[in-house]
């Protein structure tokens, strides 16, 4: 067997998709644009006001790790689902790309997290999320077993909002460092930086050595106000950051070296989730078969440029390769 | 409360959709363009080979139903489903869109059926359907409450092949008979009309008096080899025939009237699953709002092509709209 190049821990989620207009935003009082956890009621009572979905498998690290299966990338996985529909169709979904799924659902606790994703004709996507099983995720989890030893571990910001996420994701750090692998740490969003800003900064630069955010995130993990004083915070930071613009494409910071990456052209937003997701998982893929940043950013700009212009998170299998 | 324009009888089903090039059909020994009915562990084997799914509610007339209660009109439903995630899903899709819903999920017998839609690069779908708890449906769910006096009632071919469906479609037609309902049929498919040829004939022209079909399956109804052949047997049966031809647009023969319309041009057929189905919806829409049969074909012909164009087989809301 070979060895695993990119690890993810992170929330495992069925995406639940559906296309609104801003007026049901309002209605059902949901900030635009935003990631909002919520409770089982909350989470039936929006279900119940929505129109026809579409059931995907989702969830941000998730996403990547598929990516970077479905590009040809060795890969596994530790998120919690529970051993119902959804939870099967979400670790079928890992399993089929190749992806060695480290965690059996569980019998017992909440059903499998859902994120009701809400499209509006701007191809913006708002989210709500019902993190259900994904809450159970403890240190028992992290094992040497599960953990393994691969090239990079990537963990999700979303974590450090469970009950024992920080003790767990503290457990991999500790792994991580012993075998020797990169710690990589996905942003996840705005709010969550805001939430788990002094973690976040004082992992920064010593366990983990690589971050991917948008500049946003990046911005609000050094507070400051301005793109390019969080590049001169990030360019002191003993860390590489891959920082996503939108249509203003992406810069790579890692020490005195600067990529700057053009966006690539798009015709029409279709659903700009998973934009972010898709751009990691080709830079990673990219990065572990010792392609240069310049390579790495380039190959992480088009797979988030035809995310964008197809409905729901992760692209069809093959899709990379034809971009690539 | 207003009088239902459309009542659907069929199997309540969830869509697993995927793409696969022409090899997978060979490798998992699966006819091209077939409906094939498949247990539950045939049905895991598959989707064990499967890639990446996405989930969506389908079933050919519950297709229909969901495509008329997009379009404004007002219909019901009744159709088998399980209570678990998929069936909730399902009954969601469908409430979602103003049916009146008239079966609660069961809480037994088998899970919530699922279609394993496998699309090819053509855009050609290739089902491995899995019946689940629609094979529960007996006479005692046809009752005068959930039958209700609806203007049209829209029986599934499909229905015959479960055990008390033709039991439970016979209860169907007396009562449409009582409450002075207009019987129509979806024939499914030329293999479900070569499995249950005498029953279609017998009713066809009697309690039915329209008929919804594709080419071949209105030449297995009749026997015949020719499209042309179909039509006349078609224009000495008391019933009216809105038969689909692909890129040849649709013929609708009612006794010696007959409308024929072109096809709409098609940029590229990405998933024709529920072309005929939404064909069906858009002309019982335009028929139960009055129009002539030249509009209802019309508008029939713009929704098909419509749904051909996407991933799924309901256009999403408000899409009908949009096109007519």
């Amino acid at each position: 067997m070979s060895a695993i190049q990119v690890l993810g821990i992170s929330n495992a989620i069925v995406d639940v998709l559906t296309h609104v207009d801003d007026q049901f935003l309002t209605r059902v009082g949901v900030p635009r644009r935003s990631m909002v956890l919520i409770d089982e009621q909350r989470a039936e009572e929006l279900y119940r006001q929505m129109g026809p979905t579409t059931e995907m498998s989702g969830g941000s690290v998730a996403n990547t790790i598929a990516g970077i299966a479905n590009l040809g990338g060795r890969t596994a996985y530790i998120g919690r689902v529970f051993d119902d529909q959804l939870g099967r169709i979400f670790v079928h979904d890992m399993q089929s790309l190749g992806v060695d799924v480290r965690l059996v659902p569980a019998k017992g606790g909440p059903p499998t997290a859902r994120s009701y994703i809400l499209i509006t004709p701007d191809g913006e996507r708002t989210m709500q999320t019902y993190l259900g099983n994904c809450t159970t995720l403890a240190p028992e989890h992290i094992t040497p077993q599960t953990f393994g030893q691969p090239e990079i571990a990537l963990l999700e910001g979303y974590v450090w909002d469970l009950p024992q996420g920080p003790a767990a994701l503290a457990k991999a750090l500790e792994l991580g460092q012993r075998a020797g692998t990169i710690m990589a740490f996905s942003l996840s969003d705005a709010e969550c930086v805001k939430r788990h800003r002094p973690a976040f900064a004082a992992a920064i630069g010593k366990e983990v050595r690589m971050v991917f955010a948008n500049e946003t995130e990046v911005m609000s993990l050094f507070e400051v106000t301005s793109f390019e004083a969080a590049v001169q915070r990030a360019v002191k930071v003993d860390a590489l950051f891959a920082i996503t613009r939108s249509e203003k494409g992406s810069v790579i910071v890692s020490g005195q070296e600067r990529v700057v990456q053009e966006a690539y052209p798009v015709a029409k937003v279709v659903d700009a989730t998973g934009a972010g997701d898709a751009y990691t998982a080709a830079f990673l893929y990219a990065k572990t078969n010792g392609r240069s940043l310049k390579d790495c950013a380039d190959l992480g700009s088009r797979a988030a440029t035809a995310v964008i212009q197809q409905v729901g998170a992760r692209l069809e299998k093959d899709a990379l390769y034809r971009i690539s």
